[in-house]
Formats: C-alpha cells, structure tokens, sequence
C-alpha cells in the first residue's frame, strides 16, 4: 500500500493545524455557518455538475486513494510467469484451485480454466480495465472541480461576511472578530483546494495511470500462458511493463 | 429526470441565503442598481460576442439542463429489442400504431414503416443528432461567457461604489454601509459564475455527450430493425453502448 | 444586419453609465490622464507586438463588428438555385446584367460571364476567402491583446496613483479623493476589457467563420451552376450549409 | 524597418512616464534597491531557467526587435524574377558580381554560381533558415519568462516592504511613504512585464515567422532559378508568398 | 558544467537577501512557524499527488540541476569519430581498454567490445535514455507541483495569522508587527515558487532534452562504429546533432 497521499494529507493538515494551535486558542478558527457555506456551496455547485449517481460514487473512489493498494509489477510477473511453467508442464486445468493474490489475474485464469477463446477472455478483461479507468477519472473531474468551486465559495463566504460587518460598524471591538469570522470561509476553501481536492485528483489520475499498466501487464500474461508461450520468452517481454531502473539484467 | 443539477443549485443558492439570514438583515443583501450593473453588464458582454438568435435560445437550453430527461440506455435497448422481435416476425408494419417512448426513436420507426431507404433514414436522423449537439454546444458557450464576465462586471460594479465613497467621505458613518454596497457587486458575479453559470455550463455539455450516445444507440437499433438482424446479435451489439458496470453478462 | 454586438455593448455601457449617474456626479468618474495612461498605455503595449499597418487596420475591422450584414444563406441558395435554372436553360451569358445583392456571388458570376475555367474562378475566389478570413482573424487578435494589457495598464496607473497619494499624506481629506482617482485606471481598464476588447475579439471570430461558410456556399453555388448541374440536386447539396433547424423538409 | 515596436515601447513608457510627471516629482518614483530587487531577481530566476549562453544571446535578439528590417516579400520576388531573367538568357556565371540586397538570397545566388547542386544549397540554405527561427524562439521563450517572473519579484519586493513597514510602526507619518516605496516593486514589475517583455516576446514570434516566410521564397526563386523555370511561372509560384491583397491581378 | 542555474538561484536569492538586508534588521523575515506552514504544507500536498519513491528521488535529482554536467556534443562526435578511425584500421578490439570520458558511451562501446549483436546494444541503450528522460520528467512535475502549492499554502499561512491577530485586537501596537508575521508566509511562498521551484523544473526540462540529445548521438556513433561506417561519413551524420551555429562548414 503506497502511503504517501495518507502521510501527505495528514502532514498538510497536521503543520496548518499545529500552526493554528500554535498561535493561539483553536476555537476561533472553528465557524459552523462557514464551513457550511463553504462545503454545501462547493458540494452544491459540483453536483449542479454531474450526476447525483456520479457525485456519491466519487467520494468512494476518493476514499479509495489514500487506502489503494496496487501490485508490484515484479511480483506479477513472477507469479505469471510461474503459472505459465506450471500450465505448460501439466496443462491450463493445474492451475485450478491455485491462490492467486490479484483478482484481476485470478478471473482472467478461472475463465482460461473455464475454456473460453483468448478472444472473450481478452474482450472480458478489457472491458474491466476501462471500467476502472472511467471510474477513477470521473472521481478525479469531481475533485477537480471542488478544488475549483471551494475557493470561490470561500471567497463568497467572506464577501458575505465583510458585507455583514461594513453595514453594522456601530461597535469597533466587534470590527475585528467579525472580520475574523468573515476570512474563515476563505481559508477553508483554501486548505480544501490546496492541501485536499486538487492533489487528489492528480494522485487518482497516477493511480488510474499505474493500474491501467498492472492491468495490461495481466492481459498479456494471461494471453501468453493461453498460448503456451515460452515461459522464458513470456519474461524477457513482461520485463517491458517494469520502470526501467527495476528491470533483471537480461542479457 | 436527472435531478442533480436542480438540487445543487438549490443547495448552492439555499445555503448562501442561509448564510446571509443568520448573520442579520437579510434585506442589507438586496440592491437593485447592484443587480442591475452585474447581471445588465454581463448579458450586455455575453450578447456582444453572439447573434441575437443565439442568445435569446440559450436560456430555453440552459433552463432544460435541470429538468432534462434523459432515456435510460438499457430501456431503449429492450424496447428495440422486443421491436425486433416483432419486426423480423411480422414485418416492419406489425410496428405501426405502438406506443413509443422515445420521441427520436418513434421518428425513426416511423421512417421505416413509411418505406424510406435505411441510407435516408440514417441521414435524416443523425441531422436531428447533430442539430442537438449544436444548440447544447451554443448554450454552454454562452453560459462559459457568462461565468467568466459576471466576475469582472462584479469587480466593475465595485470600483464604481468605491471611487463614489471615496469621492464623498465626509460623514465617517455612511463609509461602512456604502462599501458594503459596493462590495455586493462582486457577491452578486461571484454567486452567478460559480453557483449558477460555469456548473450549467459543465452540466449541458455533460448533457449533450449523453444525448448524443442515447441517440446513437437508437440510430444503430433501427439500422439493425430495418436490415433484419438477429435479435439476440442485436443486443450484444447494443450492449457496448452500456457503461461497462451495467451490462448484463453476456457469456 | 446582426445587432447584437451593437445592443451589448449600448447595454454594458449604458448599465455601467446609469450605475455611475445613480450614485452621484458623473463628473467624478471622468479623469483624462487616467483615460490616457490606459488608452495609450494599451495601445503602446498592442503595437509593440505587431506591425503598423495590422495595428492601424485592426480598428476599421473591429467597428465593421458593430454593421456587419452577413447575408442570409437561405436567400442565397434562392437566388443560386434560381440562377442555376435560368443558366441551364438560357446559358451562362443570360445571367449577364442581372442584378446580384452578394458582390462576391456577384464576382464569381462575372468571371463565369467571362469565360474564364471552373479551376482559375475556384481559385481566385478561395483566395478572396483567406483574405477576409486573414483579415478578421489578425483583428480579434489585436483586440484580445487588448483585453490582457488594458487592465495591466489600469493596475499600473492605480498603482502611480497610490504611490503619489501616499508619498504626500500631510492633508488627510485629500486622501479619499486621490484614493478615488487612482482606482479609476483599474475601472477604465476593466470596462475596456470585458465591456469591449474580449467580446468583440469573440465576436470577429464568430463573423469570420459565418462569412467563411457564406462564401464556401457561394463557391459552391458557382461551381455548380458551370458545371449545369441539375438546380434540384444543387439545392439538396447546398442545404447542407443551412443551420439544421432551418433546412427546408427535403424528402 | 518596422517601427511598430520602438513607437509603442516609446508610447507605452512615454504615457507612463508622463502620468507620472503630472502627479508629481519624479524622484519619488525612483527607488535603487527596488529597481534592483525586481530586475535582478526576473534575471535570477530566468538565469535557472536556461543556459549561461541562452541567456547572454536574447539579449541582442530583443533589441533586434525594435530595429529588425524585414524585406519586402514584392521586392525580393520582382529581384528573383529579374536575375531568372538574366540567368535563362545569359547562364548563371552573369549574375556574378550583381549587387544583391538580401544576404541570404546573396549566399545563396553565390552557391549557384560556385557550383553547388541544388540538394547542397537547398541543405544549406535550410538550415540558415532554423538557424534564424531557433535563436528568435530562444529570445521568445526568455522574454515570456521574463513576464511571468518581474510580476512576482514585483510582489515579492511589495511584501518584504510591508513586512519592514508592519514591524515597526513607531513613526506614524512615515507610513505612507515607507508603503508608497513599497508598491514601487510591484509597478516597476507590472512595467515591465506588460509595457516590455510580454509584447517583445509576441513580436519576435511575428518577426520569425515573417522571416522564415521571406527564407522560404528565397529559397524557392534560387531553386527556380538553378531549375532553368520559365520567369513568368516562377513569378506565378511566388506570387503564393504575399499577402492576399497585394498579389498583382494575374489572370 | 552549465552554471546558470546556480548563478540564478544566487542572484535571485542573494537579490532579495540584499533587499531585506537593506531595509532593517534581517531577523524581523524568520519565523519558524512559517517557514514550517508553508514548507510542510507545500511538501504535504506534493506527496499527496505522488508517491513516496518519487518524491524522494526527486530531491536528488532536483539537487542534480544545479551541477550537471552535459559533455560537448561537438567533443562526443570527435571522440567517437577518433574511435570509429582506430576500428576500422585496428578492428573494434583496439578501442579495448581506451579512456573514454562520457559513461554512457563507455558502456556502449564496452557491449561492443563484449560481441553483443547491434539489435541488443541498441536496446539495452535506448533503455537507459527512457530512464533518464523519465526521472527528470518525475523531477520536473514535482517541482511544477510545489510552484503550485507553495504560494496556495502562503496564503492559507497568511490567513491564520490575519484571523489570529483579528481575533484579539486589545493591543493596537501589536497588529502592526501581527500583521508583519502573517505576511512572511506568502513572501516565502512567493520566493520558493518563482525564485526556486518553477524555474527549477523548466531546467531540468532543458537539461532533459539535451541530454537525450546527447545520448541519440551517441547511439548513432556505436551504431555507426560497430558498422564499419565510413568515419567522414559519420561525422557528417552526427553534425546534424550539433547546434546548426556551431557545425564546422561542411562543404
């Protein structure tokens, strides 16, 4: 499991709160009415966007980005290239029964097992892939879009609040405070952009990019082990889908 | 019906006037020479840059994003299913007098009942295609105009409140107040752009892609009606129109 | 005669003008170095990147915006088609003398009159096309650069005029109304961008690709009529060129 | 020479200068460690940008702007024309010694009559050609910098002022001043940016491609020259380079 | 060794030192919280967007920026052409043990040298150009990340400190210098966005697509070299790698 988006948002949030505290009470920075327009207004602006089935399945998929676990390319590899020897010693129906660790690659095998045309098993599994890949990318549009609308709601927020503020000067010690209240709104719409909405949407997009990769990787694999390719000859061309620096030397 | 669009400009709108009521006077927030140099100044940018044609359809377009009707693709597909059925048993004319649910597929239906060629139908519909695409494409171009010189007539309208306080400044009181009206020029262009025209924007163009596939779907179904295809082929090939999540298995 | 462009930008200035009226003086929003630092601070800016004769074409372009009659494409497959009949079956030299309203249709009649080659009028008649289409496209480009340093210029000229105020702060009542006069470069340059340059550089776009499909049709049209095509299979080619809405029935 | 340039830099700092000099003394407008920490930080961080060379050289690129003389595309086609002219009916050997205005038609006609086949000085000759568009798109590149770099030093030089001014309030009438040289930075960023690196960095893009224009039909006479081709079909085959306008009629 | 971006950051850095310097006592621009928000939060939201790996490899490869050292491309071609003379007189089991600066070209002619086929050398080289071409990419969108984040969280660092002093304003000399602290955290976002990120990942950009230059050279060398190509020959192919400016005339 890759940490960083975890290690990243806790640490962005972790230096801005210790900074707050730091600074004095905390409770100033606490407005219920702020974060409610800020949130509702970027929620209600992002869902004028989409589609309500769009907007509640991206906050899964979100979710999913700080939890992913993506395979090791290398480790796939082996594994695949295992199962080929074993499939072409004793036949595809020894590999039945086997653990696999990657669903993908393990319904990709059931329905070589289950004796369907490398045509349909190609045809299933792609399918699959693009379905992720749709996913992730409406999840990445979504938070795309709020780390466009919570500034702008912030920046509402605050405008509300100065104009509230401007209208009743009656009291000066009550000037400050209000105005206080009143850059709430943006400074939450800031951190939710900044240190929430846009670098998840650009690690979604990376994860997307990476599982797209284990994917394929799987396909061929899958293809190779149906065609009774050399295990040998099946590594040396998986070895492609590795970062170049992590590659066996093959010579 | 896709509420989506209608509840987020609601929750958008709702939680901006909440915002506002629970801070004092909701009527401090109302200015009709406001209103009028935002929304007059950003139809007067918005129109320049149109004909007067294109402008005054746009609402008419912008307004059916939030009460558009979008045909669920698995319906169309068993509903020209079953017409295949008939049609391959009966011929195309057992077809006549049916109740069909979609306007652009009764259409097409009916241009072959009435004997057209399959090249005249498949001409005629996919101007109707194009026609759709390109009155959704105007009013999101128009909406993208508007989201964009609603702010700057905002930030004018506040320039013009203050170099007028400025100007005047001897009653230290009427300072505080008439900021404050200067300052709801720019709520009223921020609230526009960002919880009003850029979403619809985004949402009519979402719209639009939807449409468009719906009415390929439908232009492939009647194809296969009139070329006499095997319903159960015909339904594969329709699957592909589905997003991959809800396709039935196929296997 | 589209006057759209002329309605908008009566209405933004008109709405921005009453906005000023309704607040007090006009007089005070009048200032002529300001008018001068950003008017010709802009036009300095816009100059140093072309050459003087766009510069100085780039304005009789940019008014035609305003009185552009861009001809119907109905009347003129009417008066193509009709041409087309009478050519058919008069010959070509019938058409000699007629009085044509389009004087680029009318130009490729002329050379048609003439005797000159379907390839030698095709070409002279493409190359009147680039023209125009040159023309206008080096005009919106002037008017968007217009758009980037007109509020550039207002920001420069605020910020001299802040310098100056607080450079000399001995009399504080002069400090509101100098405040005032220094913030009246940003207002100018803001309503010279969003009221005027940007959407009249969209505009231009929007008349040269209209212009562009007119006289595609025209070439069209010509081209047929040389070549004796049947008027009954030209007009069906040249509803193409119609918006879809508008395309009169053809089955 | 086009003198587009030197007249609007001239205009735009004239304007500014003049804006300046209405509202006040000068000197107060001029401040070394402001000039200081704006220019030399847009050339630090330009510097990182590019190579020690790189830098150096657009330097004398952007001054070449100003005073680039472009040939006249009619002049140096109606010069081809005439030696083609001398050259079908005299050899190539009589066009030794002709003064010739153009260097790169010059370098070329020399090749010509050393010798060279036309591959060789086609190969040259092109590559003069990059040569030319590579250094003018370098200078390009580091004056765009330039404009995205003098705004932010501009601000950066504005908030260390305010930071010093904010520390230490003591004297409240030295406020306004210490804050006056503190806008200094961003204007004199603003300046630079708008009135000099941003529209040199448009106009050498201009320059280039209206150079390479003029390279291209040199190159296309000298190879209708070597060719032997008939003078009035050349004439007719670079008549293509000019403007549309200013073709001469050629039917 | 390019010394640019070393020069660069100096100057930019040293620039705006000097500035502070000049203007008060230096210890007034550190503050540790805030050097704190704005690095942590910066470093926070970058390592949201990528993965642990890479954003720790990326620092290194940043470092790199500053004292990487391109060969000459002109010292490469006449290396290799002084090692293809000695093959073809000696065979390529003379360039055995030979000094050679450049690594990738030692390890080229070292697979030469071992017997492996062209196909094999080539492959295993153009590996090593992606790997390369790969981490400077990985670098250069981090540090385009940070230029991002950098100033967002200066600002969120700006606003906490504004709502602090806001809060509690009993002490009139204290908001001054508040006010000042509040303000360190967007000048160090700017200084670390434009003085240090952003022009740092356009070099590594620049320093990217030299150095694949190099090294197809290079490649084109070992190419040329294992097949016996004649070594003027050769050297006319690799000059066109060489700055067109600077090819020795090759006529």
């Amino acid at each position: 499991m890759d940490i960083a988006s975890l290690v990243g948002v806790l640490l962005a949030f972790g230096i801005i709160g210790a900074s707050i505290g730091m600074g004095g009470p905390f409770i100033i920075f606490v407005n219920v009415p702020s974060v409610l327009v800020v949130v509702g207004g970027t929620f209600g602006a992002t869902l004028m966007r989409v589609t309500l089935a769009d907007f509640l399945g991206s906050f899964k998929i979100g979710m999913k980005a700080f939890f992913y676990k993506l395979d090791n390319p290398q480790q796939l590899i082996d594994e695949a290239v295992e199962m080929a020897n074993i499939a072409r010693k004793e036949g595809l129906l020894a590999l039945e029964g086997r653990e696999i660790s990657n669903p993908f690659l393990q319904r990709g095998i059931g329905m070589c097992i289950d004796g369907h045309s490398p045509e349909v098993v190609s045809k299933m599994l792609s399918k699959d892939i693009n379905l992720t890949i749709e996913r992730h990318s409406k999840g990445a549009d979504m938070f795309k879009a709020m780390a466009i609308y919570a500034p702008a709601m912030g920046m509402i927020g605050t405008l509300i609040g100065l104009v509230q503020m401007l209208s009743n000067m009656s009291d000066p010690a009550a000037i400050g405070p209000a105005m206080a209240v009143a850059l709430l709104t943006t400074l939450y719409g800031a951190v939710i952009a900044n240190a929430f909405a846009s670098p998840l949407a650009e690690k979604l997009l990376l994860i997307s990019a990476r599982e797209k990769l284990n994917k394929a990787l799987i396909m061929e694999s899958i293809s190779a082990i149906q065609d009774g390719t050399n295990p040998r000859v099946m590594q040396q061309i998986l070895n492609a889908f590795l970062p170049e620096g992590k590659r066996p030397t093959d010579d």
